[in-house]
């Protein structure tokens, strides 16, 4: 048979990373396809710089509409990032009747409901295993390989550069803004860091997986986000005092009433797998109603971690070509018609325990004042920790771990407990998790 | 559309639990799968005993030819176990064109090559997730989700049974035997519980996971297997004490000149994610060449967890009904024309360091006799262990770690160092792999 033809928008670390996977292991992958892959055209800012693949025998050109609309591209690759003119050119390939594979998680979250929709009236693929934590195939196992299972919740460290930093943060005890300037050195963290730091990243990443593990829309502006910025390397190294790791986690999670759909720090007992997931690595832990808890481990990034995924979206779109479009797997793991409209709990009523850190004066009956106002609010507490006071400066620090209660009730109770005169500095809180 | 008609040979656990599944996650499933799936017949030994699942609805027989040959089945699902006559009821099925889904591991390690043959010649699928780490989706994740690899090597906790013997001896310093009782009598353990301690369970399991992984056909007579029962608490702890765990591997590997199929114990260093896969819980490691190490993590067992691969496989199945059988995914991963012959390598020719427990009289020059047999045959030292002497009885406990050595010449080695007349018990060795 011939080689499907695709066109590459985009090569940089992944469009480069994707031209050497294929040139590499063409003969596995056309063992395994069934046919050959071969690129045909790609588009990139600078087609003159010197790149890290070869791209011989590939028609380069600036415009990447010209390999969208190259009449022997079959299937077009979207490795180029950002958001609308990424969106443009992936409806323009649909539109064609084109194939489309691509890694951009932000386009995903953002219009992905709306390529879906054209892509299913226009009977073509959109595959997007490389959007969310890169090489793991995390999306075939919950779309694909859990189809049996009613998805109770997931969990998962889905940003590489936040967990690198929390693993710095913790192993050397250094601070956030250290690790960061570390990380933006090592390449690791962007220029402008905020999409990572801020949690940004994650929620994209994070819509998408809840939309695949519900059967629900892609509802990225419903995700409430918090990121790692206003950790501090004392809560880091308390939380490991109490047995715990603190992650930057992406949560989603059905409930009777809606569901939950959260990015924040996480305290997680450190005998946790997912607990002892390690610098730049990302994993995704998912709670099936059959199968139990199961757990995907791997690179969220890298050029080859993510060119991984973008081959096997190929491979995939390969073997589909000849499927009749109502039998394959649904973009949304759901059939269009199947998805629910269950809706996103708002914040004040997802329940977790606390992690809080209060600095008080120190004086007596300041611990009875704090615990009465959280009981009045129906907060119970499973453990408190008394740093020795510094009598120098008057001043003491309290660490509490509550059972779960409703996030409005702990915001309701912190505001009372921070109008107490002894309080120093706002209330430090963090979620946890059992997992 | 009509939903599609199974029949399953075997109301077990595994069985029973699939019916169940089916019918709590009949709306999910067929949300996913486009059409909904109906079991229309099921064969079981004893059909009038009280089961765990709901049959009313269900054509029930003893003969499960019967169920085979039921016009009304499209989809033959073999949860029977056992080798000979599920296979034959396999090959039968598929020369009636029925598509078949199996959670039989040891019939597609024995049989497999001829059960593919057969199924690729009459153009129907055979399916077999289930087969191996239950609920983990694992087959699929190596066969499509890592396509774009080159598999380097695979090791992985295929075993629940072994895994929770080997976690209960460490965390409770308990031995073998009296961790096999109980976990015969909590139902983990067969009452003969050959497969399961002395490897062949997990070797059925490798050797699907290698032929997936390399393109190579199915050969189980080629796994080298060791068990679990020659483990002694002692070197549980003193593993312990090196930083590392034992656990029970099944590892496939590609060397230039052919591949390692092997099972074995094996000392892994304890921060490792793998390390910590504790209790009756699986874990498969895999290396692809372009995508790095990824792990996958879940119950290896039990009737839901199972259960959840079948229907997986059943949703896969349902979808790929009205593809052309050529572009379906490729049982054992790759085409049939491209399944590679390269040889697997004998267990003299696998290089890996070794963990070696001596028993010696307490007499001096004894270490530097064995460290000089150790030294001619090519083997370096990495760590030594010496035990304080036993003044009363006269010996010495030596734990010696090696740098990796040929196997073939580690045999050697011990064959020499045996003759020395300062050893008291024939020396125990573990395999260490630092993954």
């Amino acid at each position: 048979m011939t080689p499907v033809k695709i066109g590459i928008l985009g090569l940089g670390t992944v469009g480069c990373g994707t031209v050497n996977v294929l040139a590499r292991n063409g003969t596995d992958i056309a063992g395994r396809a069934g046919r050959g892959i071969e690129v045909v055209a790609a588009a990139a800012r600078d087609i003159e710089r010197e790149r890290d693949c070869d791209t011989s025998g590939i028609r380069l050109t600036t415009d990447p509409g010209v390999v969208v609309d190259d009449p022997e591209v079959e299937v077009v690759v979207e490795l180029m990032g950002g958001t609308e003119t990424a969106r443009d050119l992936v409806l323009r390939a649909i539109d064609a009747g084109k194939h489309v594979v691509t890694a951009n998680k932000a386009m995903i979250a953002l219009y992905g409901n709306e390529i879906f929709e054209r892509a299913h009236a226009r009977g073509v693929m959109v595959a997007f295993e490389a959007a969310v934590a890169g090489g793991i195939p995390i999306i075939k196992a919950i779309r694909e390989g859990l189809a049996g299972n009613r998805i109770e919740w997931l969990a998962g460290i889905i940003n590489g550069t936040g967990n690198f930093i929390l693993t710095e943060m913790r192993d050397k005890g250094r601070d956030f803004e250290d690790v960061l300037a570390e990380a933006q050195s090592l390449g690791y963290a962007e220029a402008d860091p905020t999409f990572d730091v801020e949690g940004i990243d994650a929620a994209h990443k994070l819509a998408i997986l809840a939309s695949i593990a519900f059967g629900i829309p892609l509802q990225f502006d419903r995700v409430a986000v918090e990121g790692i910025s206003g950790i501090t390397r004392e809560d880091v190294s308390f939380a490991a005092e109490l047995g715990y790791r603190i992650k930057h986690l992406g949560i989603a999670r059905r409930m009777d009433n809606g569901y939950e759909l959260r990015v924040h720090p996480t305290l997680i007992p450190e005998r946790r797998l997912i607990a002892n997931v390690d610098g730049v690595m990302n994993a995704v832990l998912v709670q099936g109603d059959a199968v139990g808890p199961t757990l995907y481990y791997g690179a969220g990034a890298g050029a080859e971690a993510t060119a991984s995924a973008v081959v096997a979206d190929l491979v995939d779109v390969v073997r589909a070509l000849t499927t009749d479009p109502e039998n394959r797997v649904p973009h949304l793991a759901f059939q269009p018609d199947a998805l629910s409209d269950h809706p996103v709990l708002a914040m004040e009523d997802v329940h977790t325990s606390f992690y809080l850190r209060l600095r008080t004066q120190d004086r007596p009956g300041v611990l009875a004042d704090i615990t009465r106002i959280l009981g009045e609010h129906g907060i119970s507490i499973e453990a408190i920790l008394q740093r020795e006071p510094d009598p120098q400066r008057g001043e003491a620090t309290i660490i509490m771990l509550t059972h779960a209660v409703r996030e409005g009730a702990m915001n309701e109770a912190i505001t009372a407990v921070e109008a107490l005169p002894h309080l120093l500095t706002p209330i430090t809180r963090i979620r946890m998790e059992a997992l």
